[in-house]
């Protein structure tokens, strides 16, 4: 936990921007898996972490902004609590600990609502909190989005768009567990092994990292699979194995890095070809990041890259520009160079991507490819995003295009038919953005050809 | 999945037993963590899986007793879904496979219930699934529990209580992938480590066994807190630590086995004796487990044979019976000696245990201890529960019955005192009830003072 005075401070610049009303942050409850007492590993609402700090199931917060009030209400721990769940510092004492100095019983939170003439609250993401609000708001539940607090969201979105020094630190210790995590796969990798036995190393390095997974893993000889969360293959010589794997660090910060490892000791000419072209495309767009520029336009850089490097090893004839234009690279990567992170691995999803990625005047685009773009306005110092080119080989995807003779101009078919088992390759760092340019967050993770082999011993 | 005959077989004795009426069987959604996208691993319901097999999510079942239909809702899969998650077989293909042979699109459902005179439906427990229900139902969400279908749940719970030979191999394999988990934490225990470490190599072996954990592992030198999953502790010398932690296979059985290790090479004197007692607790109470005793008979010899115990001990003075009818018990062991498990580690909790564990003319106790036992009633061939004794010494209850003198002729206070370190101990296996009595399900894990040690060096 921060000291006391960060979340005053984030509180109090959270009043200052929305001025007025009574601003409602939920936390979360436990979520149930296969019954009700059967839960999920517990996860606080990242809006509820930023300004109150404390993770712990069941309890909401309000701020009145207009009598400065600050009140999180929650039950106080009785003996069969600690019976069950151990002795722990009361609500009162924990709220005390972020500078809160009023807690009440859940029961008192639906009236003090009632009584406000205006209540900010996020767009809910849990059903449960959303039953709960609908009933307290006296909204539908299909209307709780759309009736959510365009003031608070922007609020949110401007505090917690720019990571402080504090939290940069966090983010450099989860980018750092991360790095474990790809060490050990980079090194366990090894053909007649299932993908689990994998998936369970890198998640026991999340665990001793004193933190969890910010995600489910994705560590698959399947790569042109872009979500891809069966672990069933077994890793076999001359596959390529990509790994999207990312560390939530004790203080909830998250780390999401790729790498993509050989089966085998080492690459084959062919897997080198590509890979060598996705570093380029990663190392040029983190080389082009810097204020002010939109990160649609370091998209398209990494686009154009590839499909250069692409026409210059046969798969493309033509002009780049045209290509690019027409979209011809949503074949090649039907993803978006990478979004925003922190607490959240897509940070602030909940709040909505038209105000955390895209602004006014900045709509999202529907070609495939920019379509999944989650971050495209311009970059501020501050910020931290993902960089995660990627280049795959998808037969059902190359199999409707060519039925459809799309781009048959453009697309050399005969020669992508000889790559249909070749699976894909994605790199991915998370980077902040410095008032020059960028800082690549965490100690060096092998990225090179070389370093990467260097590990496969 | 089993033969699609074992799923027809089920629905048909399904129908044969509610009699008339819409059999409505809800699917699991994903679940959200931090944001909408962001989900928890998948798991979908168990009553899902007993009558149709498929782990997926967004869909949902309608048996129509009346007509005989049978119909599985949810999407086909599209070329993004391809792109995402990977080409599998169609929803159509995985209904056959169960011995479904219509589906339809999801939308399509609402008016089927509406249709229909009378739906019978289990009580929800994912809040989702409550909304959708409360709309198409045109029930409040806050009542959909109570109106539930009896004849449904009672029918699912004569069903889902006897497991089938395919269904015991099953819980074998989870027992043995269990097994494994277990000795991997007794070999890596050591002072100096951290609890986490452990847990992380306890899940990676849930993971190598091609599953998951069925439920959050308890692991912690504070195993006096009966659900504590506070992983942050260090391994100290002299201490005990309780392993309770699980394995759900493949195919979505669980295992539930606890030991207790100590963290030092050998269990000193002390904890030997609490120990042979919990040990002995255990063993006799599955040499006395056959059909037609009730569980809570069981619960109550272990019980007396604790406090038997514990009076030999010093730690108490009187007559044991005296001491079992007034509740002593509650204060070594405030929790129940078992429960079901199947597909759910606490199998069909969502369907009450009032029907799972108890029934009409046995009511549950509100004694400390009893009132937590989930399994009361009179076993039979094929059940399978749970037994596990503990005893634990948990500082904060004993100040509180000192503080009211609360059996103060039967404690002896000032010997507890010298044991508020201690922790606690708890010893648990899984029994399938046999014809003549039972077995312990999966390969034996080391379970004596003697085998435990041998894994310690």
């Amino acid at each position: 936990m921060f000291s006391a005075q960060t979340y005053i401070e984030r509180r109090s610049a959270l009043k200052r921007s929305v001025g007025s009303g009574v601003i409602l942050i939920m936390g979360n409850e436990e979520a149930p898996m296969n019954y009700h007492d059967n839960t999920y590993r517990y996860r606080q609402d990242s809006n509820f972490l930023y300004f109150f700090g404390i993770s712990h199931a069941g309890i909401s917060a309000v701020i009145d902004i207009d009598s400065g009030e600050e009140i999180i209400f929650g039950h106080e721990f009785s003996m069969d609590d600690i019976i069950w769940v151990g002795p722990q510092p009361t609500l009162a004492e924990q709220a005390r600990r972020v500078g809160v100095y009023r807690t009440e019983e859940p029961n008192k939170l639906p009236e003090r609502l009632k009584k406000a003439s205006k209540v900010h609250f996020t767009p809910p993401y849990r059903f449960d909190n959303m039953i709960m609000m609908s009933e307290w708001l006296n909204i539908p539940t299909s209307q709780l989005k759309e009736k959510a607090s365009v003031e608070l969201i922007k609020a949110i979105v401007a505090l917690r768009s720019i990571k402080s020094d504090e939290e940069i630190v966090q983010m450099e210790h989860a980018v750092n567990i991360t790095r474990e995590m790809h060490i050990e796969a980079m090194q366990k990798t090894k053909a007649g092994k299932k993908e689990y036995e994998i998936v369970a190393a890198i998640h026991a390095k999340a665990l001793e990292g004193g933190g969890n997974l910010a995600y489910g893993t994705i560590f698959s000889i399947n790569g042109q699979t872009l979500h891809n969360h069966y672990h069933g293959n077994t890793l076999t010589d001359g596959r390529l194995v990509i790994n999207d794997s990312g560390a939530e660090n004790a203080m909830f910060y998250a780390g999401d890095i790729t790498r993509t490892i050989p089966v085998s000791k080492g690459f084959t000419e062919k897997q080198k070809e590509i890979y060598n072209l996705v570093l380029k495309m990663e190392t040029e767009s983190i080389v082009a990041l810097r204020p002010g520029i939109q990160y649609r336009e370091i998209h398209l850089l990494a686009n154009k890259i590839m499909l250069e490097g692409m026409r210059d090893l046969g798969f493309l004839n033509g002009n780049v520009d045209e290509m690019l234009a027409e979209g011809v690279q949503g074949l090649f990567m039907p993803h978006g160079l990478g979004h925003a992170i922190g607490l959240d691995v897509h940070d602030m999803e909940d709040l909505g991507e038209k105000y955390v990625g895209y602004r006014e005047g900045l709509e999202r685009s529907t070609q495939l490819g920019l379509k999944s773009l989650r971050m495209a306005k311009e970059l501020e110092a501050g910020f931290v995003l993902t960089v995660e080119p990627g280049i795959y080989f998808i037969p059902e995807l190359i199999d409707k295009w060519k039925s459809e003779n799309k781009f048959i101009n453009f697309i050399n078919y005969s020669k992508l038919d000889t790559y249909r088992d070749f699976g894909g390759v994605r790199i991915e760092d998370n980077c902040l953005i410095t008032p020059t340019g960028s800082k690549t967050l965490g100690n060096p993770i092998p990225k090179t050809v070389e370093e990467v082999e260097a590990l496969r011993g």
